[in-house]
């Protein structure tokens, strides 16, 4: 009985050990859509390209979501608040390329610069007033920045850093569109300053033309 | 025991769900093929991304299928008979991007508007005259149609509602190729007025204009 | 001199034609990105693949769009309106694959069934309670439907046949995302029933199975 | 005058060298579809990404080809002809990623091996009986062939060297798909010992492993 | 326990099955990265698009490779060797598109002319000196080359024949970078005069324009 | 006749507006290769989509590059140089997906932490010992690292941030490939601290959570 507890052990395993953790490509819909797997969902969640569910027991639930209406918690250093809806709230936008956020901004709150290296994202203002910016890539490294209104809408191409600030002393909301249904954020500060493990204070130091303890100041807030 | 019964059942199942329910994407191959496995194709025959097959194991009757020289049975409604020739009947065809269709038109039979959202269509006469066309998106809705001829060649563009007609008093063939291995079809009248369940009468008469009574005579055709 | 006032003013006709008339395809940037040029947008806004404008001349204002804050005007036998911001409002978003629109519905307005050739839609309910749903292709045509409230969120994936209902006695207000810079829409009713010229009365009877009279009853409509 | 005779011929010629050289790329079509322009076509038929014609230029004749019942001429040493049907024949194939070719076999006539770098094969036997084989990559340079009838439908995979041959007394013929507008044909005997000019005859004695003057008899017939 | 002895020799081959036998496409990554798991590359090593190991067990390892620094072994009739660096080698490969190969010649070693189906190679030499070229498709049939120093550069189109020869009395080597974890390699000699089984002598010398023995002598070598 | 000058100053100007600022997309060749015009590369080095130069000009010298094995110049302050093979300095490589770097590293040289939008990159060592390493996208941010010695390759993925330090006494050199011809650079100190115009002071010290002068100091770096 022994040889059959260990393929026992073994099968599922196997099994999850390729279900789950995803399949790497779809940029084209090959059915009419392709709902993750709930358990697939249930164990990598921060992934993008999940095997389907049988059509036959897809559900309207599979393609929706609530509460895009309350507002994100803002109570932290930066002031702000995303909640997005990427595949890992909606199974059923696995493969589609698109997902959606709200962003919430206490006064003065800012998004720090942050780029999405799969998604270009187009944001409107939904009550307030926002300053707005991208920059372009070596050499030009340009800030094609704005101050946008209420119903005012701007484009942050795909792979560029960019960054959101609330100028008014009200809160301020934006609803975003992307590009992919798991856009992927990286944040320059948490990269570059709180990666785990830190990068070597003297490859900071030396990229950032500055002492080794400012280097250590900065990574000790991240 | 009981443990090891529901982990037998448990484990297959789960082989099956991520298996057969497919891969959503492939628009280029990264082997020389990938043949879609056996058991997927009998459990999710209508579906695309398949796993592959070992290619040790891949055999010339993988990549054929014979009888597209048979008449389709015609006997019906619409006089036409669609015999499809895609990765359902070819495992082979799997991430390739094409497929073929053989379609028989009793005289005067007719292949209703549908569209096909993963292909474009190109059709040759094989015998016959056909009257053909497909309709441009919004907002002109241009009708682009032709009268063929045996030997005459058509395109009907990804995406765009199209038709064909029989328009002689004996029967036509054609045959097609199809730049997916899985193009897919909605016919309007079915989507439209045969959606299981129905879409609510009151939103289709005010979408055509029509008493209710008129949509309700036609979804019961559907 | 006669003849080289035509070549004048040939040649930069022969300029526009081929610039402004687009380029089929870019499902990826290859540079930070290509705002579509503004003489190319003039003659060719229905269309999505255009030339880039020189990066040096490229502002701010390529970028954006202001007004999505502003209803739509609803009177019309629908109770609903669109309001696009692709490509054609905004140039910056050439190449870039996404895309936003507002959609106003007056009490009990409908936004008819449609699809978008090339792009899947992610809406969210602003204000109002709306009856969504999207039809599956063949051969199962299944409709899958939900009622929306203020903050919920739905998907009608790419190339499927979907609508949208105001269920209340108020205006209803929704924000999309769709997955294209230039996602094109064929409305059923004008796709099949309002082409021009009209798709022969004998095809459409037999495709949705009722008489002629109901046929042009409908065509006389769109 | 001189100058503007010049320019005169200048201006048209650089718009040429930019329109009908053709542009790289398009895996999906950004708007119904992009016809080929008429002048690009005839300097450049070989080539495939053409800009897009006027949409309201367009016309039924931009997706049509006649004659594709009309056997080929296989009066030649391999006794076979090839009638393609691509963008160089139907401008409106552009973008949309499929094409169409007639092939005409004499008795014991044959296609030479040859490979698509750009599409996949779907053939399918009008007349006749045809042996028909591919070759897997390296290592394992598996020929997988079939013996196929009237009726018959087989598959050449992206990239992979295949050949047909007529088994029969009687003419044949077959219709095939390919998944590009513009497929290409690499046709070994011809690129690897007609190439203009020749590889050098040391190179191909050592690779093929034969004498210089068994190269340079081949070399002659191509 | 004979249907359990069934089950279980059923579900872990069910596993391999779809597991190791690869996933077709991956045009663009859905995550970070996507490791491919060992158990897959132990099976199916000549493969390209495998399942992804658990992001958390990713180590640097998986993006790794140690000794492109030694010759290989040009002791051969070619007087060449390829030391290739694909997903095969570096399973954190997977999904990105990319691979490096490093080739050493033997003094007038040959690299027989040979296509990649699925990537471009860019070469440069790093020691002696090279003969090399590519030729393009039908109808012209160019061969396109050049002899290459120490530092020089060179492209070698995707999907088109393609050879080099070192020149000199030295060894020479190179590096390539090739636009696909997994390039394939169909080298001429061995996929038209080697496959397994032999393509009949009778296509062949019809295809060559030679005697049957002139191809049989090939054969023999491969 | 001034009318006439303008004419003729304006048509090839227009030509140049459209023809040199680029094309989009081509993730996928459309005929053998497309080398990119002179002209353009003239006016528009940066950028990566370039119209296709008549095939029957194109020559060896379209695709190569001399050079690479000169080192470049370490004298700055970051101790180190790179080397690009693109399209801009390679024409044939437009469309190709692929490029070649060298990197030369003074003792103890860094190359600053950065990202490519477009490209994979893999490295290999060909003289010195490197430390390398990559970030992890949001929320992990795990540092990916290993020391590297002559002979070893490593693997960047597209998107992510990456660095590599000397960390011997002697010089080091790498050769890298690149998964684009275009692949952009945006390096993280001179995006974030070195735009043009500068990224509000305000809005760095709350994203980097400094005082505003350590900004205002790293700013007046870059």
């Amino acid at each position: 009985m022994a040889n059959i507890h260990v393929v026992l052990l073994l099968s599922p395993l196997l099994a999850f050990t390729f279900c789950c953790l995803t399949f790497a490509a779809d940029p084209a819909s090959l059915q009419d859509f392709c709902v993750a797997g709930f358990a697939c969902l249930l164990i990598a969640v921060k992934l993008n390209g999940f095997a389907c569910k049988n059509p036959a027991w897809v559900q309207a639930n599979d393609f929706s979501f609530s509460g895009l209406h309350n507002p994100g918690n803002t109570g932290n250093p930066f002031g702000s608040a995303v909640t997005p809806v990427t595949v890992a709230q909606i199974p059923g936008l696995n493969t589609l390329g698109i997902s959606m956020v709200r962003i919430d901004y206490a006064p003065w709150g800012v998004v720090s610069p942050h780029y999405h290296p799969r998604a270009t994202e187009i944001l409107t203002v939904i009550e307030g007033s926002l300053e707005v910016g991208f920059i372009t890539s070596n050499p030009d490294n340009r800030l094609i920045s704005k101050i946008l209104q209420k119903g005012d809408v701007y484009v942050f191409p795909i792979g560029l850093v960019h960054f959101q600030r609330n100028i008014g002393h009200m809160n301020a909301v934006a609803i975003s569109g992307l590009s992919s249904q798991n856009p992927g954020v990286s944040t320059i500060a948490n990269v570059v300053f709180g990666s785990k493990p830190d990068i070597s204070t003297d490859i900071l130091a030396k990229a950032f033309q500055v002492d080794k303890n400012i280097v250590q100041q900065i990574q000790w807030r991240f």
